[in-house]
């Protein structure tokens, strides 16, 4: 009988007591892992393998951390499957410890620069969008065929426009205008139409007799916005309307196609980070090398949002331990008390987070889920937190509060100022953005090579041993600063690929 | 001096103690109406003039109901703006009356017919579309290009398909898919895939790894609708899973291309009424002669959906005792009673709706806009009550508890099974569905003038006594049949007005 072959797979950290198979076919029965473990089971790609005898009722440890407790006596080299797994409560908010590990300041990252448009109040755009908002679902169509005209006949006179875009959403009528949480949806439309790719030149089309009234999405009161209602009298029928709002939109793409990129620090940029359709990889591979990324930038003095309130719970512990100081720690317990409160109200399950394809892809639980998503915000302080919708006030790294549905955490974060998003998956997605670009990172070489024009860059070298962390960290690093500076487009750019905006609204609709 | 100028205006009821005004320019203070109430106030269009002295606290009439309570003294002649009505509360629904109206059957009508498709199940379109059915939103982008490729190289080779559509939603994935109220998307999303304008040919597009597995969206085991999953491994990369879809696009094109209209009675048709941006004028013009041919239709044997839960609670007195059996009066208070407890979980605010728009347009409340609302569904029995997404059951007049906002009530309507919506507006919206045919009527002259290309039908001519409302409702009736025949386009689909769907998720977001 041959000698048993070698099984790749990754330990994230010393504690850990199980591992999870590298390979694309997963391995076998009778393969053996680096440490001598022998396998009982056939294991899929990114599922666990128990590196040592765990009895009914120990906990199961990876990234150092509880991911659950043995449901029964789980053999050493057997597959740590999902009904194997105990799941854990959440951290309970009123007793959770409030103590903050202090961070050792890290060196400032110099030198680093990227070409921007440099808006009137000083945030920094890495695209030149015109961008309509509109008050209320009503004039959707009608706008769409204003953006329709823009792109065939007015963009191709402004060449350094880089789009035209409608900020569509179904708010704004039927719906529960006072309520109190009514503030999510209508400061996430205000601050959308702010957000620094449109160059404080978005415009507001209104119908004239919708709940959300226009003026409620300017800034302030020197937020002298076009507002263009259709119910207007002097229009008369729907060429005039369309003429009207194009000519309001004239003289904006002529100042927009005045601009010209300039060079920026790193200190200028607001980039988000997301993962969407994870897999056991994405705590290991890519989730650990946008963190890297995203120290690099903080280190640099920009501005790093994380987000998915429902993916961070269960190891809110660890994000208050970084908080920069204790009004950062409460903000950051008060919005997951604000979301345990929300989810309750409407009877959410638990467990119906990890999704299916998470589940297949190896993650047990929302716990597992959870730890290797934080891993995204990397080790800098977090300094601010901030509500739903909420424009951002401070550079270094922050939590931005957002459901973690992938089109909401997406829309929110643009609200809050980000001009750039970077998005990691292991199932694969072909997400996108038309306001911004969206940098998509692979969990996994297998799902890189096949889906090879939709990912942009592919982290699954580092569960290969093909690169280190660091290695794709840094390459990440400056893919973000390319793609900030227009000199390379993301995939979903390229192909046209772009979701819709949806907004968070927890309030009811009427 | 001059003898005072006679000011147009419309009184309901024979009740009403106010009357309200008709010209578009408003009446001016010294005109008198023609029961010669002598005007102290100007009167803009559409508001309400006192035609008595109304004491504070007596109730105000209209449409012989109670509309609100005077807040202090009117006298006769004067302007009953807003701040002079008290609103009443909604009638509680514990001890509202079961006692049921016995209603007069009303004679057959024979002899109407139109040109429609009929499908396997039984059901009839009038209109012959590919619809893409999507489980999540992440597919969206890859769905729009494939209907952009459709469009352009398929659809000119199948002339008989008139168009393709995505049923495009944020659900999905990133929701609380096991929470109770899950159901109502979930459903929604099932049964509109099923809507008779596609023929029974719409396909599926999912991802692979979302909540809403794409299996659930299939009516039952018998339904083998095909179902394509991006994140297949037989898939690499995006040109492939484009070119995926249309292979499964391609039969159903062919099969949809080979069907013809033919000609079916009227008892094969389902219509859905809704109204949106409405007016004073709401109530006395477009909605009564809506309800005279909804009336008719429903004497020819065929089905009515009118909805909006907020807009009739006000007056759900009126709609139990119009119900054709216990089991449906007990329905409707059953729908009233969960929405009043999900607008309470969500804190809504009652004093909302009306929108300002409503408020210009002489509403002063949602009792007052209630009882303008539910006289679109005239005066048939009502038969059956649909909950939100649920499929049409019988024939004749039904209520299909929606929320009001026009776009969540169009997308559950055509969940709910319409072949094709009347919608009316006084204020005016651009409205438009892509799945189904909406005929837009105004309620006064004005709008239907200005907005010449917008409007297909003008109910304002009942207001000034150029038509009757019988003339009117069987002019609605016949551009009904009309539409439904494809012999005549709708402003809508004429100009490519179409808004986007919006399911109503009452569950909370994750």
């Amino acid at each position: 009988m041959s000698a048993p072959s070698l099984a790749r797979s990754v330990k994230v950290h010393a504690l850990d007591n199980v591992a999870i198979v590298v390979d694309a076919k997963g391995a076998r029965a009778r393969q053996v892992l680096a440490d001598g473990t022998l396998l009982a089971d056939n294991v899929p790609m990114g599922h666990k393998v128990a590196l040592a005898d765990i009895a009914e009722g120990a906990p199961i440890l990876r990234y150092g951390e509880v991911i659950g407790h043995a449901a029964r006596d789980i053999p050493k080299g057997a597959c740590v499957t999902e009904t194997l797994v105990r799941m854990p409560e959440a951290p309970p908010l009123a007793s959770l410890s409030r103590v903050r590990r202090p961070i050792p300041a890290a060196p400032p990252l110099e030198g680093y620069t990227f070409e921007g448009f440099r808006n009137p109040d000083g945030s920094v755009g890495v695209r030149n969008v015109l961008a309509i908002s509109i008050s209320v679902q009503c004039v959707a169509g009608v706008v769409a065929h204003v953006v329709e005209r823009v792109k065939r006949e007015l963009l191709p006179k402004y060449p350094n426009v880089d789009d035209v875009v409608a900020l569509d959403h179904v708010y704004g009528c039927g719906v529960a205008i006072n309520a109190p949480d009514a503030l999510v949806p209508i400061r996430t439309l205000r601050n959308l139409a702010r957000n620094p790719n449109f160059g404080g030149e978005a415009m507001i089309v209104g119908l004239g007799c919708e709940k959300l009234v226009p003026e409620m999405l300017r800034s302030g009161p020197a937020d002298a916005s076009a507002i263009v209602r259709l119910q207007d009298e002097s229009f008369t029928g729907f060429s005039d309307m369309v003429d009207g709002v194009i000519a309001q939109a004239v003289p904006r793409l002529e100042r927009l196609n005045a601009r010209r990129r300039e060079t920026c620090p790193v200190s200028d940029l607001v980039i988000g980070v997301q993962c969407g359709g994870s897999d056991a990889f994405s705590g290991v591979t890519a989730n650990p090398a946008v963190g890297f990324a995203a120290d690099l930038i903080v280190r640099a003095g920009g501005a790093v949002m994380f987000s998915e309130v429902t993916e961070v719970r269960d190891a809110i512990h660890l994000l208050v331990a970084r908080a920069a100081d204790d009004a950062v720690a409460e903000a950051l317990i008060r919005e997951m008390d604000w979301y345990d409160r929300y989810l309750a109200r409407g009877s959410a399950d638990r467990s119906a987070n990890t999704s299916p394809g998470n589940k297949t892809g190896g993650l047990s639980s929302i716990v597992e889920k959870a730890l290797g998503s934080v891993i995204k915000s990397g080790s800098s302080p977090i300094v601010d937190v901030l509500s739903a919708g909420e424009r951002i006030r401070k550079k270094g790294m922050i939590f931005a509060a957002t459901p973690a549905s992938d089109f909401i955490c997406g829309t929110q974060q643009l609200a809050s100022g980000i001009a750039l998003q970077v998005f990691t998956t292991g199932r694969g997605t072909p997400y996108g953005l038309a306001a911004a670009p969206v940098v998509k990172v692979a969990t996994n070489s297998a799902l890189a090579t096949r889906w090879h024009d939709l990912i942009d860059l592919d982290a699954g070298r580092i569960a290969t041993g093909e690169a280190t962390l660091e290695d794709v960290g840094w390459e990440l690093f400056r893919l973000i600063l390319d793609v900030a500076s227009g000199r390379t487009q993301v995939a979903a750019d390229r192909l046209g690929l772009h979701n819709a905006l949806a907004l968070f609204n927890p309030g009811p609709v009427t």
